[in-house]
């Protein structure tokens, strides 16, 4: 019965359908009968519950609290703002509430029932800055084609909601938080980013701007990671937030909206993934070791006390203990599909000599180890690999990402599936016109630390430029 | 600007109205604007956390694994246990689907839409025993008048979801989950709770039987605490599924289904607060202190110096140091409404005598202490004051809960707001009519581990008895 579960295509020539299947053969997600959503299976939900661990400590240091506001919307409510009404409606799924007559959006994200109650809740200075996070659920009816993790219906999510007092605090936190979400990547998913500003056609439905921070997938497109919009006073005044200010004078305050979501474990299975499957980065993964005894009749005894000793020994990092009655190599091939960090083989020849075989994930590097220092090797390799993971990245995002400077350069950059660094003179109209001349890329973002003068003229226009920006295809 | 914040009603005079200020007054929870749901506030959040981080721990040892799934199950899929169905189907909150012309449920649990994925993954008894769970919103449309916390059109809950082989674990099982229940409310929230079964009656739609945990409240009526509901076979021919047994041939596995929700924060309001407010039981407590230094113009450099001193030497705790510029009094009022379990007073006289004063929010005694001894006075504190609830709701529910040998009897421990222990003949006739004579109190459970002898004939029709039951007025 050991059928062979590996994934049957290569990454380097159908990277669609080896993502599915490395998604599905991982046991990270599974289609639903709904059309659009998707099961979060254990695996996955593992690596979302190391992410909201480690943003919930940063939430707590960062003084945003955690509540839940309801999923339904009233449909007066929703379109307070027009120009958010305006941009999610086409993507609501509505109930209608027989009772009031009024339908009830279902939140595709919470602007508008969370700052009706900040209305409420806000009268003085002292009320501020408030600071509110929620983990949610969140729908958005995709009339596109929905991919596992990457665009569904339904997904999970964290958005953050601040007000303050000033323009400025407001600003500055704004990009605080994209450079929490940018730590989160880097440091946990092992995926470098580039942070920028969306342009205004690009931004969220309501915001004065919106920051975002965004990685280039291995097939040359790029992936929106999270963002962080900052919304000024435009929702306050439709929503009637208001306080007194140190002068006792009524004032509209200024806010910002932030979120990541489940999307980043597609990102993470894109990035990291190999045609042996995906490749969990350690910082992220739940359980970092699986332990495989070299089982035989005879030394089978001995072989499974000291995997057992084994896996107390190393229980900080959440060890499984793989004694079920397959093959090594089957088994080695199952974890290898489900991107545990470290394998740890031991059979009788490592018991004699004191020692097991490490094994890494991403170089498939092999190491015999003493007992002795085990504990400290295995820290060693989970930092390397963590390490591995992202320099790899970063010279994948660096080699991929080229200078354009004219429209043929970026049409040449973009048909070799890469991203373009460009200038652009700000108009929409050059904006509309690259995408329609690449065949579909766009401005990605405009970069964060714009240089102090722009070395090229715009890369359509050929006039005076304004920006540098990141041209890509995009997901 | 420092009025009075307080609750203005009397808890032993008017319950109801008293519930409903300490929740909205101690900043757990708000109206919104779509009737029936409510925003659940920053502290009433931290309270679900520290449930969630107390049961994921216990889910981790029990082999039980965190997973999500649609919140939309399609109409078809809803309706294949039959009864399940019936029973849900009148709260159920609709959206058309119109791509398919095929209704989704918006999910009131998760039974259907899991089962369907448990059908596919299930193929072997190696899949067995499968273990899962899910923390998430449900809705479910009351038409009954909802009640913060208690009944809400949406609310968020934990579903446990479990397979097995033999009918046997499946049962042993069932009982393990509402222990573990049992746990939560007993060690964590210290609210005492009765376990039994319910009746046919009363029982989940589509198990075989549920068994439950309910508790006593202050004004005499049960609250459901939480249930686990053995699912039999049913749901595994309804949804084939599934498995190749130990000698190759084709059986159903049986299933259990387990929930407990964010009612049980409302469950600790009722059971603990009193006249100044709620109070948090330490456990539960994520901020188990409120440092307030009283503070004059002279000395207020030294106090806030050592104020902070005292942050930091007691961090396990998550002290709040309450530095604003209000009174002490107002403080004092604010945080025995909010139910912090522990005040610091510290002021120039403490400061003189290296000491501080403790007080406990439930008995309200002050204790002068020296800094050398705070750290173990706080821990017997705490200790204490969670001992000392538990105990006072376990002597209000023992004083309130009185054996009533006929309907008479019965009628007047209802009348008098208490719960009854009566014997019960099993029939249906009799349930109906106990409630019908009592003004509404049923069996609310029948008692789990039932006395070899049943003392007393039936409470009702008095001919002989089967069951020692409790019978309550509920939520």
């Amino acid at each position: 019965m050991e059928k062979q579960i590996g994934i049957t295509v290569k990454k380097e020539e159908n990277f669609s359908e080896w993502y599915t299947q490395a998604i599905l053969k991982s046991d990270l997600a599974d289609y639903s009968p709904v059309r659009g959503c998707m099961v979060i299976k254990p695996n996955a939900y593992a690596i979302w519950e190391q992410i909201q661990q480690y943003f919930n400590e940063r939430l707590k240091k960062l003084d945003v609290k955690n509540a839940y506001f309801p999923l339904f919307i009233p449909e007066s409510l929703f379109k307070k703002e027009a120009q958010h009404a305006k941009g999610f409606n086409p993507e609501v799924a509505w109930i209608s509430n027989t009772e009031d007559g009024e339908r009830l959006a279902i939140r595709p994200t919470s602007e508008t029932i969370m700052y009706d109650s900040f209305s409420k809740w806000i009268r003085s200075h002292r009320d501020l800055p408030l600071r509110i996070n929620q983990w949610s659920n969140v729908v958005r009816w995709e009339t596109k084609a929905t991919r596992l993790f990457l665009r569904t219906r339904e997904f999970l999510w964290q958005e953050g909601h601040c007000v303050y007092e000033t323009r400025e605090e407001c600003e500055k936190e704004t990009l605080l938080y994209l450079d929490e979400y940018k730590k989160i990547c880097e440091e946990l998913l092992a995926i470098p980013v580039l942070d920028g500003k969306k342009t205004d056609q690009e931004k969220f439905a309501g915001a004065i701007y919106t920051t975002s921070i965004d990685a280039l997938m291995p097939d040359g497109k790029s992936l929106q990671m999270g963002t962080s919009h900052n919304l000024g006073q435009g929702f306050a005044h439709s929503f009637n937030i208001s306080f007194l200010g140190r002068d006792e004078k009524k004032y509209f305050p200024y806010q910002n909206s932030w979120g990541i979501s489940t999307r980043l474990i597609g990102a993470m299975v894109m990035m990291h993934g190999d045609n042996k499957g995906i490749v969990i980065p350690p910082k992220i993964a739940a359980e970092k070791i699986v332990i495989v005894p070299i089982q035989f009749e005879k030394t089978n005894k001995e072989v499974i006390k000291k995997a057992k000793e084994l896996k107390e020994l190393l229980k900080i990092y959440r060890p499984i203990l793989d004694d079920r009655s397959y093959s090594p190599g089957w088994k080695y091939n199952e974890w290898e599909l489900k991107g545990i960090p470290i394998r740890i083989e031991i059979g009788p020849k490592e018991l004699e000599k004191k020692q097991v075989i490490l094994v890494r994930r991403d170089t498939h590097e092999k190491k015999a180890v003493k007992y002795a220092s085990l504990k400290k090797e295995i820290e060693k390799f989970l930092e390397d690999i963590q390490q591995n993971l992202f320099a790899k990245a970063k010279k994948f995002l660096e080699e991929n990402t080229i200078e354009a400077k004219n429209i043929s350069e970026l049409k040449k950059a973009i048909h070799n599936k890469k991203a373009a660094k460009a200038s652009w003179c700000s108009s929409q109209k050059c904006e509309d016109s690259l995408k329609d001349e690449t065949g579909g890329a766009k401005i990605i973002n405009i970069t964060l630390n714009q240089p102090k003068n722009i070395k090229n003229n715009c890369v359509y226009c050929n006039q005076k430029a304004k920006y540098t920006v990141l041209v890509a295809k995009s997901y």
